[in-house]
């Protein structure tokens, strides 16, 4: 299905024999940040290890909540029909208060959906973290014979900063025992690397090794959550396969998540659990019972029961942030070994998979010789930006569902069901992973200084494709066979970075001239083309340029566009699968393409996309200058 | 993903070491038809064998169109997006014929969509044979560790024809040797079976061995096919990506299919190829480069190179078909092994997976004891009609291709583009594979003696769900948890029959009271459910009842449907996903299921879905008895 950024498979080192071995990449940790870090580096044909302390898969319990951003990375790398087969799909959130009609009980009092309509072909669903690990093995499989290396764990970690400019060097030196128990006699091995990733969880040994600091509060709030399947009569059972927040009068609060499997994850705020005469229980001491408890007294006067039990925790709200996310842009770190929060939202298999899903690429690239080394400064600066709102969002929303009920009347510290609401549906973008906006850098060539260039005319180009900002999917047909597509279907994660050639309407001569001047400067020898690839390679392996134009289907012949749009290969005949038309199809409509996108259809424009899909570039047909400049401020040039 | 119809996989017979063995159901061939029969086998556990005569899978060349109906059966099993994801899926179709307004030269007429818009989720799509019989295989796995014996030559039939009602017994003796090639050494076994398949292609050993003939005619027409990769500047590289058909004024026609892989298959009318001297050249004597020349000619003005031959053949068209279908209910033929046609329509390979489909259920539903034996002699009436049909079809729309054009003015002989579109269109409807219509008979509740049951009350319950005909899908919400679905994700070939209740507006007492009559009426000691199951048996496994009601889904409660409809477990709680309603949807829209469907949202109805998907009753919510005499029809009575 994939091909690797090479062509070839990768195969794995040999296996250890040696004391002492080399890699380019060294992955600490096999969670979501750890094996989508891995993904990108079987993409790419890296030669990398990825080693984790744990002897097994996780099975049970942990993350389940997964955004539609990560649905839509999922389907750059292939696999995200698998995850849609097994989830379970959360359309519809359910406001639950306590019932002022009565003296007791809760009622349903508002509802909302959980993802904002149009926002993204997918929506928000729930699927073990187990399942989605699986999921990333098998991508990698595709392109890599490299496995996970399970009960293998860091001791001790070197790291000679004096070769931290030297980009061929392998300064850090990683000493593993290949035992997960503590073991004299197990064997050693030192494995020296070019760059590290620790994505080793909110214990994170690699980031004790640094000297790096969490930072934040951890906030008196305790709640348990528990994976069962519910026997229950809440609101005559339909309720309980909708996600709901269910706000008690004086006996605390239930955050309701239902999953895969008729499971239903039950948050139950614990803050009120004592002994019998009065003292707080220490965390250490709840049971499930307890939460059980807690849970039946919520819910009253429904009734909760259940078949079957499959996982439980208890845990301390906080809200906490790493000080550093790298170290010379040598040593990375990612997910909760750099920010941990609240796990209500969500939130956090998602944050852990964009981080190593926006630092991959890059240290794939930079390993690959094709990027500059500077570019890996930008993974601390966008990631760090985004685990802050993360850290600020979590805040209000666990607040929001540890707080009581506004009393009836003026109560300024109760949350009413207007203000929960409205809040809800305010943290939707944030929560749905869409609303990530990277500032400017030598990647996404906007403003510096600013995150609103709605008054810069790049915005005028392409209202709703934001510079910093994912690509958002539209409607297309191919031009060749007039197959309707999503065109995020083209937007895989392979390596390369994409010119989105908006080709307007070139059934209007000078606007095929201004395309095929386009094409012309690209191709030159001075042009963009010929500066970043070796001679040998076919440029479509590192650029692959993909068009949008907007005449009739119909009247459009694909050979009055330039060869460089359909390359010509003496084997395969002309590429037919690059140029799309905004048209209408027999089948499922028009896409309206270019309304959606906000792009003028007599003119188009251009777009670069990131080998992440998020938009780095966005100018002129005519503005070939530009994009010369934004690749070189991200690629190496021509190798012979 | 898949549970068998009794729960557990079914595993491999001994390895062969005995000289006689016995098995429930032997079939002989695994192409398609042959591999369908195989994955219902699994599906419902039945011990059976499937051997086939050549030692390897086919790589290339033979089927590649797919049909609408097809995919839909995919669906039903499983994996209908590894179709999607390889496929070549062809939209539209052009007509090419002489161009009138010079001398010489060809010219594009006109177009037409490939499949009627709105008929099915569905088009038509192509992708080789070999991975469709790969998928097919992969699927029995999921059910079954029965693999496909390879390398497997039946030599001798023997049928105990006393023997023929006695369903209890092993009338057929099938002596097979286990080497492809002819050796007196190589090992002998002799199969003893309950029923036997045979799907052993057009020159079927199993059809020889009963002394059936193949009846039809056989026409002078003679064409080549090939697949290739063209590299070509045909109407400038577009329409080599659309189904063309191509009509020369002396030159002869062709017939351009592209496929999956950049592949193109160009079918060559030959028939007016001769040698130097003007003899006819023998069909024996063709060659690819006579095929290619010929091919140049036709496509002038145009170029027509290629850089990759993959396949080709020559062969002459016939439509026969064979005088019987069946010998005594215990022998069954399907596919080419009893109608043979051109492969032009691209129906082969769906009309042969179409017949096991049909046969295949209803065998295994005899031998797990569950249906009547007389059930199977539905399979020769209905695939027979159907087989004639296909007849008739091919028999017009080879004409169609083979005629030459006609010229301007007054010509009778030829064939103008308007008949040739006119034609085409009346042909897509029958091309998809969703006409298909079963007449009378136990599994098919239509008056008998006429297919036209349209002024019979059923026919008002439900306009567009036709008795005899495949059931069409909608979307629909998940009443307890709001997600949209096409209706046909739950209509899955796992064994089940399913009574569709459309229980019409709940939310009205008059019309619940008619809901919970029926599930009374249902649910009695003497009433359909306690009749047809085991007393060990949860009556879910033999048929599902799926709710779809019309009331809006913020309003209605669950619970307030009696529990027939959403069953409870003591484990799992009650069943959440068998009740869905017809609304609107946040991110979809409406489905307008009821509309579609063109059932009475008031009232609502009942369908009764064959295991097939095939419709086999339409009534009234009150009509308990007519579903009871329905279900007495097939399935036999209670076993306790």
């Amino acid at each position: 299905m994939f091909q690797t950024f090479f062509g070839s498979r990768v195969q794995t080192s040999k296996p250890i024999t040696t004391i002492e071995s080399q890699c380019d990449l060294l992955i600490i940790g096999a969670g979501p940040a750890g094996l989508m870090a891995a993904l990108w580096a079987s993409r790419y044909g890296i030669h990398y290890r990825i080693i984790d302390k744990r002897p097994m898969e996780i099975l049970k319990g942990q993350a389940d909540g997964i955004q539609a951003r990560s649905l839509e990375i999922f389907e750059s790398f292939g696999f995200v029909e698998r995850v849609e087969r097994e989830c379970h799909m959360s359309v519809e959130m359910c406001f639950w208060s306590p019932d002022e009609s009565k003296d007791e009980g809760i009622k349903r009092q508002d509802r909302v959906p959980e993802c904002i309509p149009g926002s993204s072909n997918y929506g928000q669903v729930l699927l073990h973290q187990g399942r989605i690990e699986s999921f990333l093995v098998d991508a990698m499989k595709e392109t890599s014979d490299i496995q996970v290396e399970r009960g293998v764990v860091p001791e001790e970690l070197r790291f000679d900063r004096s070769k931290a400019e030297d980009h061929a060097a392998h300064p850090i030196t990683v000493k593993v025992r290949h035992s997960p128990e503590e073991d004299a006699a197990a064997p050693r091995e030192k494995i020296r690397a070019k760059y590290v990733v620790g994505c080793d969880g909110a214990h994170s040994w690699t980031r004790r090794q640094l000297g790096f600091k969490m930072e934040g509060e951890q906030t008196d709030f305790v709640w348990g959550v528990i994976d069962l399947v519910p026997i229950t009569d809440f609101r005559v059972i339909a309720d309980i396969r909708q996600a709901c927040s269910i706000h008690s009068v004086s006996s605390g609060n239930i955050l309701l998540i239902p999953r895969e499997r008729k499971l239903v994850r039950i948050y139950v705020q614990l803050t009120d659990i004592t002994t019998a005469d009065g003292t707080a229980i220490e965390r250490s001491n709840i049971k499930s019972e307890m939460i059980l408890e807690a849970a039946k007294t919520i819910f009253h006067p429904y009734t909760l029961n259940w078949g079957y039990i499959e996982w439980w925790a208890v845990y301390q709200i906080g809200q906490r942030l790493s000080n550093h996310f790298d170290d010379s842009n040598r040593i990375f770190l990612a997910g909760d070994a750099v920010h941990t929060h609240s796990p209500k939202a969500g939130q956090g298999m998602n944050v852990s998979m964009h981080d190593t899903y926006n630092l991959g690429w890059k240290l794939c690239s930079v390993l690959r010789g094709l990027a500059h080394p500077s570019i890996l400064s930008t993974y601390s600066a966008e990631r760090r930006t985004v685990a802050q709102e993360l850290i600020a969002f979590d805040h209000r929303f666990s607040r929001l569902f540890s707080g009581r009920p506004a009393r009836p009347g003026s109560d300024e510290i109760g949350i009413s069901v207007e203000e929960f609401k409205a809040e809800f549906e305010k943290s939707l973008l944030f929560a749905s992973g869409l609303s990530v906006n990277y500032a400017y850098s030598a990647l996404v060539a906007k403003p510096a200084n600013t995150n609103n260039e709605d008054d810069e005319p790049q915005a005028l180009l392409a209202k709703n494709i934001r510079l910093g900002m994912r690509f958002p999917s539209a409607q297309v047909l191919n031009q060749a066979d007039a197959r309707p597509w999503q065109f995020s279907r083209f937007l895989r994660s392979d390596g390369r970075w994409r010119i989105i050639l908006f080709a307007g309407n070139i059934a209007s001569t000078p606007q095929l001239d201004r395309i095929k001047d386009f094409c012309s400067a690209l191709s030159a020898p001075t042009g963009l083309l010929q500066q970043h690839t070796a001679s040998s390679q076919k440029i479509e392996m590192l650029v692959e340029i993909l068009t949008i134009h907007s005449s009739p289907r119909q009247q459009t012949n694909l050979l009055d566009l330039p060869d460089l749009l359909h390359p010509f290969d003496k084997e395969a005949g002309w590429a037919y699968e690059k140029v799309f038309v905004d048209d209408w199809s027999y089948h499922q409509g028009h896409g309206k393409a270019y309304e959606k996108w906000g792009v003028d259809p007599e003119r188009g424009c251009v777009v670069v996309l990131r080998p992440d899909m998020y938009v780095g570039f966005v100018g002129e047909v005519e503005d070939a200058e530009g994009l010369r400049t934004y690749f070189a401020g991200a690629l190496l040039g021509r190798k012979e």
